[in-house]
């Protein structure tokens, strides 16, 4: 009920702050006997983790990752699947200066109203730190998703103004991580290096938008009415920090649309026997049930809201009182947010996967 | 699991499938004690009912709501709500013609694939008549938020390439219900209804949006990490047929501005003593947690997928076949979506009240 | 949260008050493809309907059963299956009396307490009509257990001190319903039905015990920490009006036991290949999973406490009153708990079963 | 889903494997604001750990607790409370020779049939190592019921054949940990101690009875239909490894009473003003809610099924082989399990705490 889990037969809960001893979670419900690559769960770890490069914060972080329980002999038991990420750079004194203030388009104030005290440290429990739990449980479902063949890529598609505008279908997911800013097109992506680069070097931050692309999902994943498996697909990408907006298959642009021209004709594919769809506008998803076709969706972060310039607010008391701009943080929450966006990605499906398996006799 | 539920403390349970012999749901846990305007319910049904106007189907159902339980004497006992809606307009015939055949982005296919045999009378479970039932569970959780000074207002903000462009806050919410085509400024309405009018002449369909306003919440709502206040309302919007994207407070414009023109600065109402912020792009959420301001979303529609042309598609063994454009349909769902949009801001903002009840001691 | 739902997969909500327009519930997450056998759930009713045999209550209620969804063509669609009794003999006028007063073990005051309200009629939700809801939905979990070789058989073991001290590998299953007070052994049965009519006659009640026998089960049902497959039986079983205690195996023998006479020995089946266990002491169950074997369990009544003399108590004020001994009520719940027990033992199997199909890859 | 979850409001998750790393938790929806007396949990670990004395197992096991979120400036901050126990005692080189052998009445079996594949060292999540996790969370749900006035208390009632027959209003309940067996009766404890003894020697293992009373409960906890208090209440105890039987207030005993000696007559309290019954036969809730009595509660242990004999069994071929006894393990459960049978109580207790917030407006 307090929101610490996700997921219903696959199902992450995540502890921790930012400055307490350290993060985790458990996963419960992933199946026994399917074999774990750590490697590759912590290679997404080190694609979130800051200090990677000159466009993301200079904080360094380890994010070693330490598996407990759930896992022997290089598999899943089918018990819960505990891990644990030491946090090291407390450094607790940088955040002393906004124990009783309140800064700017934080969750600082609301922490205070609904909890009555907080943990002040760097965010707590508010801090974008807690997501890399979500990486580890979305890196055990995308291992479990392979099994079953399907695919999550997902990458920078816009930086401010600076957008890519080919299709996903155009794209060489191969070049997702060649470059910093996790856009798979060589030559936006060295125009939106240099737009941070610059941002940051004002002090400031810039928003974005990720692209999310599934494929090789099996038919009948999502349920029919409350559930549709676009709509877990947006809480999960809506529940990520700073993110504002979510589309899938056509999105906002469908508003503007005709039927005639929006529906996706049915059609048999000769080599495969498979009923298919000659576009795509629905997104891979129909009645809120995947239909085989890919699944796209686009996620809008805002600006991230530390910035380095002086802000006026108030403190608890509600006195004026400046929010000074100090410490380490990224121009841009885009890069690092490209394996967040994967794992969210991962858990839904990962759910919708087992919850598929009880819906006919 | 099935995914009939919405809501953990406040929770709506729906069934009935378009043409079996009724729809309806269970509401459990509404405090006991609500008064209970019946009467509002079923103004709230009558302006999502088909048939009310030139620009909406001309089927005619009367969706004549009976409760089953849990009101006595006025008053809800905090035992379940069970509510019921007659299916009259049978006329299964009508539907003879789809019973193999896979209308274009519709249901029909992914529910065959997923259960194997389907009730395909008028779309089944996949119908919009669903609907009604979230309506009925909205309805009464805005009478439970009326009752700690919230209320909620949905209007139509676009159709096709015709936008109101005001903000919410120099609209007038009286005029909602003043016109067919629920949008609030009577000339943009008029411009509206012509258009409708004239797509629906073409047997066409069209898109649009739909803005949802929120106010007088309390801070304090909603859970800091998956169960963030817009993430539960964007799966609840996304849930509702035909939704293609959501966004709130500053929404996908968010993703090409800088940190510092995005910020809410705090600062101390005086009269009131409450801290407030001066701009609202936040969207009344900070960290997934309201936090006193309006909240404010806006909902993606597409085109609704049954049009009067001919289509080609297949049938259940991938044969090719036509499917023919007859029936009454909306042209537009829009119109009759406004009463739904508020009905899932409801649902989610009640649960989240009760849910805020137990986060301190 | 409010309790009115059981079962994770394969879920039932009720609804409805004793007094109520019906009572009725969902079930949710019933597998499409189940053949539903319609009057099977009507007999397993009409077992626990009142007035059947001058050893129940003398009410004449009908308890006729529609179902408004989820089934067509005569199988489950996957979609929700909502049924509804009505409720007819609602001679609301009898129960004025106790409007305000506390009827002696009944649920009345903890209803005023908990709620501020309550329907009194008839005891409102809190009466055992509510029971015939998890016939229905039992019922069907039953039907879908049957496909998989499962079997359930519920028989009265003892009214007050008279008890059938044979195993039940000793009763022959098919006379259960040969008598009206369900205990297979005629000899017995004769004894306990002139037992309760002197009970009866006295214008007392009286307690007795249940025992329930599952068969046929697959091994591996049951989740191995807090959902353990008896401790799932044990709330089901104890969340029937009027139980006091449940035990299951050896049951509260065993706690005199030495390990040494408890274990059971393992060894292998020659014929089927299965590993079986020597004894059974364990119930079919050993850390908290099926093992293959006879799952059996044992649960106490007590006497009902609506009885046929004036008892003294208070009323909402505190003022001492006489709640009067009339009405029509049962001497014994026993009979009529029959169907109930294997409709709630058929719940948590279902349930489990569906939950065992996701253990592993 | 997979069970390693209790409560709705106040929610234990727990993990790990006996011979894994750690084992630990997350406890999610503890209110904020509660005094956390971390020397008081560690108490109750103390009280359960092995090697406690000469009739608990000789193994040594530190159970040194850490917590690791969820707590700050020594109070809870509403986040997740997670905490861990290191694994120390590991050993592993003590059970390679169960690795294929199934243990009689162990998980071994049930564990490779519903799995593939186990962790067979020390029995893996199947050992009853994992009953330390909830001692933590039930201790922290104590410290919060206390805040409200609620008390729990659990003694061992029972030793095989050696059982107190005094009611526990004439138990002197500080006297429960002043002896090793549990039992607050001096003269009975020592009878217990030597039987104990006594079966020790003879390499066997005896079951038993705990009694669970809970005081200052307020009225009105517990929902009406299937998540009635002791329904709950009953689940959590039988989770406990080795728990076979269960019952409340007059128990297995109403089985064979007359109404007119069960019922709990009501009158007012005067100098509280509260509404009191006379007996409490009830065993302190009606209708499933907590009418402000004492809850007490009785729950049968079997015997230990590791015992110190050679025992035929099969393996994982189905081929027979001998268990041998060794080891070092428990002559009875019953002593260190006093503080897990108040845990689980505090658990469910805490959890309808949260939920009876949200009953009425």
């Amino acid at each position: 009920m307090a929101g610490n889990s996700i997921g219903q037969l696959f199902r992450l809960t995540t502890y921790g702050e930012s400055h307490g001893k350290s993060i985790g979670g458990i996963i419960d419900g992933c199946p026994a006997g399917l074999i774990v690559d750590i490697e590759k769960i912590q290679l997404a770890l080190n694609r979130r983790k800051p200090g990677q490069s000159n466009i993301t914060t200079q904080r360094k972080e380890d994010d070693q990752l330490v598996f407990l329980s759930g896992i022997f002999e290089g598999k899943t038991t089918g018990t819960p699947i505990a891990f644990e990420i030491q946090n090291k750079d407390h450094k607790s004194k940088d955040y002393h200066h906004i124990k009783d203030s309140y800064r700017p388009s934080h969750a600082d104030y609301v922490y205070d109203a609904k909890y009555g005290h907080r943990d002040y440290r760097g965010g707590g429990r508010s801090s974008a730190r807690e997501t890399a739990c979500r990486v580890v449980g979305g890196s055990i479902g995308e291992q479990l998703l392979a099994h079953y063949g399907v695919r999550i890529f997902s990458y920078v598609q816009s930086v401010g103004s600076l957008a890519l505008t080919k299709s996903y279908s155009e794209i060489d997911f191969t070049k997702i991580f060649s470059n910093i800013v996790r856009c798979p097109d060589s030559e936006m992506a060295d125009k939106m290096i240099a737009y941070i680069e610059e941002v940051k070097k004002r002090g400031d931050t810039v928003g974005g938008t990720i692209q999310c692309v599934i494929q090789g999902l099996p038919v009948g994943l999502g349920e029919p009415v409350f559930d549709k498996l676009h709509a877990d697909l947006a809480k999960a990408m809506m529940s990520i920090n700073a993110v504002k907006g979510f589309e899938y298959g056509s999105g906002f642009q469908a508003a503007k649309m005709y039927g005639s021209e929006h529906n996706d004709a049915f059609y048999k594919e000769e080599e495969s026997g498979r009923i298919r769809t000659k576009s795509n506008l629905s997104g891979g998803i129909q009645g809120g049930i995947s239909n085989g076709e890919d699944i796209y969706c686009k996620i809008a972060f805002k600006p991230i809201a530390t910035i380095m310039h002086n802000q006026e607010s108030v403190n608890k008391k509600g006195e004026k009182t400046t929010v000074e701009g100090k410490g380490r943080h990224d121009p841009s929450v885009l890069p690092r947010a490209v394996p967040i966006v994967s794992a969210m990605a991962a858990l839904v499906m990962a759910d919708h996967l087992l919850r598929s398996k009880v819906g006919k006799i």
